[in-house]
């Protein structure tokens, strides 16, 4: 057989062909290894695999392929095994959104219901929050826990909240980097693939998935949410995982508060079985899923009357508060959560007119708290914990002419002016507002088909 | 403004949108200097490049969009003046076919016509020949001539032929590898560019093109030849040339001798007016076509009429002697053909039936001289200019059975039998020949309208 080519690898696919099993896994050993290094094959050029990419983005993938890219990238690093813990190991990912915080409150429900939840998550970037930034806004939080220590936390607890190791699927930041200056991020296959070999690497037996839709959403039209759940839920199935797909509303911010301390706030508040009603409702429906697909409940109303349960007697604060110590942070949150950073001012942005509020554009919000220094507009930005906004009326409430429609908390008065405008501009203030469903449709387990 | 950015442009071509001048301007200059050196743009990385000839490939070009790429790449390097020259500098470029060999008859006609031919030409690959190739097979004949020299050759013969220098179009030198291991060279789009871009650096004022159709050419199917040829004639219409294009048969080789000194010696058979009478036909319609565009005739016919006269007088053969000369190769192969570089052995390729042959395959015939050594697998592969074969049947020619259907010219016996099974294959007898016409189509020059 004569020596496999990236070209005529790109050609084929370039002209719609499928790619077999041997042709992805040599063009994804050749992202993550340069081709090199023992694998017998020939070197693959970050050209070749840009424009692989582009003719990806362009053909999409079929079911066999898109497994086939998923397990390769998997396999291109370690897989993390916990088969010797003694339940059920199953996680929650999410596709992002603005005050979207539910990781930090169903991580430690689901782990309190004796489940194992081994949680390795991402940063936030552009108008996005991530669960990373959050936690560290936890005084003495640490995120980057060794494999070792990773598995010493989650045998002791139940959880464990890390952020991704240099081990963990290696193909994956290799190709993410070179989506990220070749415009082909935007490809459900190629973002499939990345976000299921980074999850499936954490040795997990289920995964429940919150794919977001709306205007602070990444797939702002809710046919590309499906479309991107169904990819994931069947190539997760394929893979021998219990999958749940929820397709939630991402119009408005979650929750009320935007920001990563602020965040953390609202989250205390939730796990005590308080919070805002939204980011309660949610938080409850995904670590019940999580529930019945990890086996530890039998449907959907049992694992929700249970979570509610271990909100209401404390286990799900107390286990967090358990996390944060094993991670070496400072638990003390829990009670006085003004140990939390807190920015320097606030100020308010009041309503130019009364009536009813329609609209949230989502994505200014999650912008707005950018330019605070809540995120990142480049991967390399720091950001401040302190700062943030939170939000007085969501879609449907009243405001009078004058009334607070949000609070901004910020450390510097560079941008703030023109963050109080532009959050200004974020809220549609007119005479009714249409209530959009918090929870669109679910896929898989039963709530409907997945794609094949 | 804000600066440009690659993966912007990159995004807005996948998704369909049109580039403006200045964003095509950024993402050549980025291939041809790597966006550095005094530009001001942002680098552009070998990545990137391939991303966007991939979305290019996807999603085509306008007509603006491809004149601008065209002119871009022309103006990444030095464009050659000869506008002091005291007649129309005209020139023909084919798309390539086996045993296509018109070039060297077409430039001694026009250069003999009066007017000047500033021929730059490229190399042979894969199954197609190459007339720097055929050139070379003159013992002596040097195609590296500088541009002072070029000039020199061109004003005082009128007409001069030499391969690509550093100085013309280095965007496409660039461009063209990239195409080649990311598989996108296939595109009409990109394959016009890199044609016109360098035919215009030629400083011409008119471009006659022979786009090939059949199994011998890049384009196989008619209606990608007419397509190419569309865009070809447009741009270079949109560029202040006179352009004509004609569609031409290479379902078949054209003329009877394939292999480079093999060429050569058809060559003075037509330059003398004698040789295969479709090559004879071909090159007349070509030169006519030049004299046309060059002003130098009124019509088709005054042209078809001049270049059949300059044959027959010896002043085509006489130009040919003399730019030989004047390019430091040895003028006395035009009367003593053997001369030329002869192979050392010779082989019968016979019928294995009787009856009217009816195909040959023609990229296979390419493919056994290519395989002789007569042409090249890569593209720094060596070739032999002696060897080759020659046709001693055509389509619609009668065979008997053990009748001679070529000979094949071979200096090392190492592969000789695979090749004559090949060639034996190649050959369909059978009972009834459908004739193709040997030009299909004239496109421009009232012709026919090209693609707008």
């Amino acid at each position: 057989m004569p020596a496999m080519r990236a070209a005529d690898i790109i050609r084929k696919k370039r002209d719609g062909g499928e790619l077999n099993r041997e042709e992805i896994g040599f063009m994804v050993r050749g992202a993550a290894f340069g081709g090199a290094a023992g694998s017998g094959d020939a070197a693959v050029g970050d050209d070749q695999l840009a424009a692989w990419l582009m003719a990806v983005v362009w053909r999409g993938m079929s079911a066999a392929e898109l497994a086939a890219l998923t397990e390769e990238m998997l396999r291109s690093g370690e897989v993390l095994d916990f088969s010797d813990l003694p339940a059920a190991k199953v996680d929650k990912h999410s596709t992002g959104g603005v005050g979207d915080k539910t990781s930090l409150v169903v991580a430690p429900i689901v782990a309190a219901a004796g489940l194992y939840v081994p949680m390795v998550s991402g940063r936030g970037l552009g108008h996005t929050g991530g669960t990373l930034d959050k936690l560290e806004s936890i005084p003495g939080f640490n995120v980057n826990l060794s494999v070792p220590e990773f598995r010493r936390v989650l045998a002791k607890c139940g959880c464990g909240l890390i952020g991704q190791t240099p081990e963990i699927a290696p193909a994956d930041k290799k190709l993410y980097a070179l989506r990220d200056i070749t415009a082909t991020v935007e490809s459900p296959y190629l973002i499939c693939a990345s976000i299921m070999s980074k999850k499936l690497a954490e040795g997990i037996d289920a995964l429940v998935l919150d794919v977001k839709t709306g205007d602070g959403a990444f797939m702002k039209k809710e046919e590309d949410a499906v479309y991107l759940a169904e990819l994931m839920v069947e190539t997760g199935q394929r893979m021998g995982k219990r999958m749940v797909a929820l397709i939630t509303d991402m119009e408005q911010p979650l929750g009320r508060n935007v920001g990563n301390a602020l965040e953390v706030v609202e989250c205390l508040e939730v796990l005590e079985g308080g919070g805002p009603a939204d980011l309660r409702e949610l938080c409850v429906e995904l670590a019940a899923w999580m529930l019945v697909s990890g086996g530890r409940v039998k449907g959907l109303e049992e694992g929700k009357k249970l979570a509610v349960e271990l909100m209401s007697d404390g286990s799900a604060l107390e286990k967090f508060s358990e996390v944060i110590a094993l991670q070496g942070g400072d638990p003390r949150i829990v009670d006085d959560p003004s140990r939390l950073p807190q920015a320097l001012d606030q100020e308010d942005v009041l309503a130019q007119q009364g009536g009813v509020v329609t609209a949230i554009a989502c994505e200014n919000v999650g912008i707005a708290s950018m330019l605070l220094g809540g995120g990142r507009e480049r991967q390399d930005d720091k950001i401040d914990p302190a700062v943030g906004l939170v939000l007085h009326k969501k879609v449907g409430d009243a405001v009078e002419k004058g009334g607070r429609l949000c609070t901004v908390h910020y450390d510097s008065e560079a941008r703030v002016d023109e963050v109080k405008r532009m959050l200004e501009q974020s809220f549609v203030v007119g005479e009714k507002a249409e209530k959009r469903p918090l929870i669109h449709r679910v896929i898989g387990e039963n709530g409907s088909h997945a794609a094949s």
